[in-house]
């Protein structure tokens, strides 16, 4: 594809590397050389090694396949690193730089220079004022950022306007056990920007949804298209809601754009949209290890009723559809549990139970449900129904997700397990529910109609 | 005061003791013994031991101090259990079994019995419904949920109407490496309710702030003034905005009431209201750590623009006001930054530096600022500056607020470090900027009004 030189590339060059411990051109050689394939330190003014591989003046000199250029070097001198990329035929730069259009005057025309280099060399760039991206997959992480080592390989791409933002999803992720397949810092965008990137990780072997930060396009309805012909489902966290717009702009050089046109638009194409980092990762995880949902009817499975009524409200204000459940399902629910609390949708069993596992299944074999949300809390002597659990998303071609509580040494092996099936994995009822959102709003670009909901307050 | 016989007993009695594993009987026997105190199993129909202690035929039987009974019995059974605690001079008894007032009107009577007797008899009475209550800092898990043992002891008060929400905030609490001074479900409360639970916790020495669970209660305005005039802060998270009238009565025997009313209500009263378990630990936790803020002024100091663009989004939206910088913090800020992105608030210093700690001094020491945020992505050569943040919260009187992003290994150190300082800590830009909303939201009680805003958008 178009970026494979950008971001699966065969060799790499780092530009201004140094020897100089907190030089970013030495934190780049520290991520690069990590990679799966050979790094080349480039650097006029030095001599020697680093990370016992040998100094090159210019990447013209270079002796063997270099696809990526990692620019380490300051603004100005950042054009001429293209061109040489140019003749040396290398397709892909990072330029970690600022002072470009998020600079006022000077760095616009710094900016235009560049991209005419670049159009000139036919050199893919990300950035300007970009700290990179990782492919934990292949150990490339093409970054002077510390720390990145910890991010494992996942099945979400992230792609974001902001390099901080970008490390903070990827962290998140990190912290609740779950990697990247990709994670993109755009910076200024100069020349890859969203709808290239997206294009590129949906075809992207590793990548089963992306998750984008937006803090403003200039071409927003381009975004929209790209997003709504993607056929990998993508989740959105567009920031800008407030009027943000002076230090946004300061930022990337973009300006935030209208929020309301945003996410009305995403909305319409089924794009699921999200407030904040940890609801962008939570959402990836769910579109990306379900099946694609058939259409927006969830069943509700709960342990306690508590949480189950939290989980409720959510999701209605969400505008999830909770349907009447089937009279063969009714009647497995009142045989496993008669007289329970609440025979409806939800179905709240009251505790934990040995059986809680087949109401489950029960639910997911609904045939006026299109997606499961169960929410157990966590019980030493009886642990999670995963053995029941296990297969029921191919089987039944529905995405099941599971919301618990307990403690973090209690919890962290079952999750474990559970999400090897394919079952994403929340660690608050509410975080749980906005998951479903998410698949109740990319189920909008299917065709099934919402069911009759049971409208648990008029039901009787 | 009060309540102490049901919170902080002396001796404690299990009604209905069992030496059965699994049944209740024996699980609430097993969490009693870990407590600081004696426990005896109480059990007509047992004889010989269970967990080392002597069965014994009636709590009008035992021979020593007990304030508190747990009663393991069923539902019918308990009027009775209670003349008995009453003639033994029990002050007070957790309700766990069902079938009162949450299950038609047969258990109406049967509560109303309950509630009379208790009352004849000079109990207090938490639950019926509940699964009861921990106080890790005595190790009293007066409960039959399993797991409880890793809640530690810390200095936020939860207290819900519904058991599943109560443990399910108290393990999200643990989760995030904290505890509770102690976690409450309320069940039916048909004796102890919000008031006198909050007014409880409002005069015990190891709680710094109350988090409450709210479904639904018939005395809504009771609830509003008893928040209004504890001295210790507390934060609400009110289920019910959409329609789950049915399922909540099902469930403790209360309406969801008006939530429009309860969220206008608790705003007005300098109360934080907060959507999620997640939120609720959060807020709790600010407040209890930082000092009381003395205004709804934020100065925002962040080392990456975008997470700080989201947390001005999320700031503004929550109604913060972020004031401008006095002149002297802008000199000390240009002096440490010339020519920095942006030097009104927030103020971005780019990336981690080492002068990073005296910015945010710099600005808690501005008068027009009531509370700091700060945002740093984890920056392995450079670490916190911890440094110079210890003793800023009490040496200036203001809260300051840390979030962050980095992975889990290289954080968790760093933030128990920082949270010793008295600086709560996140783990996502978003997170961070809920906390200080619901700092902002309590800071209404107090006189000091917003500062003219810097107005990020309309300042050039």
């Amino acid at each position: 594809m178009a970026l494979d030189s950008l971001f699966d590339p065969n060799g790499i060059a780092v530009v201004g590397a140094s020897a100089t411990e907190g030089k970013i051109g030495y934190e780049a050689m520290r991520n690069a050389v990590e990679y799966d394939g050979p790094v080349y330190p480039v650097n006029p003014s030095s001599s020697g090694t680093v990370f016992d591989r040998e100094f090159v003046p210019s990447v013209t000199e270079i002796d063997g396949d270099v696809d990526l250029v990692l620019s380490c070097v300051p603004g100005p001198v950042v054009p001429e690193v293209i061109e040489e990329c140019g003749e040396a035929g290398i397709g892909a730069a990072v330029i970690f730089s600022g002072g470009f259009a998020e600079a006022g005057e000077d760095g616009e025309r710094l900016q235009n220079r560049l991209v005419e280099a670049a159009a000139e060399s036919d050199v893919h760039l990300l950035g300007p004022n970009t700290s990179g991206f990782l492919r934990p997959g292949s150990n490339l992480r093409a970054t002077f950022a510390t720390g990145t080592e910890d991010v494992p390989a996942g099945n979400v791409a992230i792609i974001a306007q902001s390099g901080g933002i970008a490390f903070a999803t990827a962290f998140r992720a990190e912290n609740d056990g779950r990697g990247v397949s990709a994670m993109v810092g755009l910076g200024n965008a100069a020349n890859v920007g969203f709808r290239e990137a997206v294009e590129h990780f949906d075809g992207d072997e590793e990548t089963d949804a992306i998750a984008l930060h937006v803090e403003g396009t200039d071409d927003a309805r381009g975004l929209l298209e790209t997003c709504r012909s993607a056929s990998t489902p993508v989740v959105t966290y567009n920031v800008g809601e407030q009027d943000v717009g002076d230090f946004a702009e300061s930022h990337t050089g973009s300006l935030t754009g209208d929020h309301k046109l945003y996410e009305a638009g995403f909305a319409q194409y089924g794009v699921p949209t999200v407030r904040s980092v940890g609801e962008l990762v939570d959402a990836g995880i769910a579109l990306a290890d379900c099946p694609r949902p058939s259409g927006p009817n969830v069943g509700v499975v709960t342990a306690q009723a508590g949480p189950g009524i939290a989980i409720t409200d959510r999701l209605k204000a969400a505008g999830a559809t909770l349907p009447s459940l089937s009279e063969e399902t009714q009647a497995v629910v009142e045989d496993v549990l008669p007289g329970i609390t609440f025979s409806e949708n939800p179905v709240d069993t009251g505790r934990p139970m040995p059986e809680f596992g087949e109401v489950v299944e029960a639910v997911a074999r609904d045939e006026n449900v299109d997606i499961v949300l169960v929410y157990e809390l966590f019980e030493a002597g009886l642990g999670f129904p995963t053995d029941t659990l296990e297969g029921l998303p191919e089987a039944t071609g529905k995405p099941i997700v599971f919301a618990t509580g307990g403690s973090r040494r209690a919890l962290e092996p079952e999750l474990e397990t559970m999400n090897a099936c394919g079952i994403p994995t929340y660690t608050t009822p509410e975080r749980g529910a906005d998951a479903v959102a998410a698949l109740v709003r990319y189920a909008k670009r299917n065709s099934r109609p919402a069911a009759s909901a049971s409208e648990v307050s008029d039901d009787e």
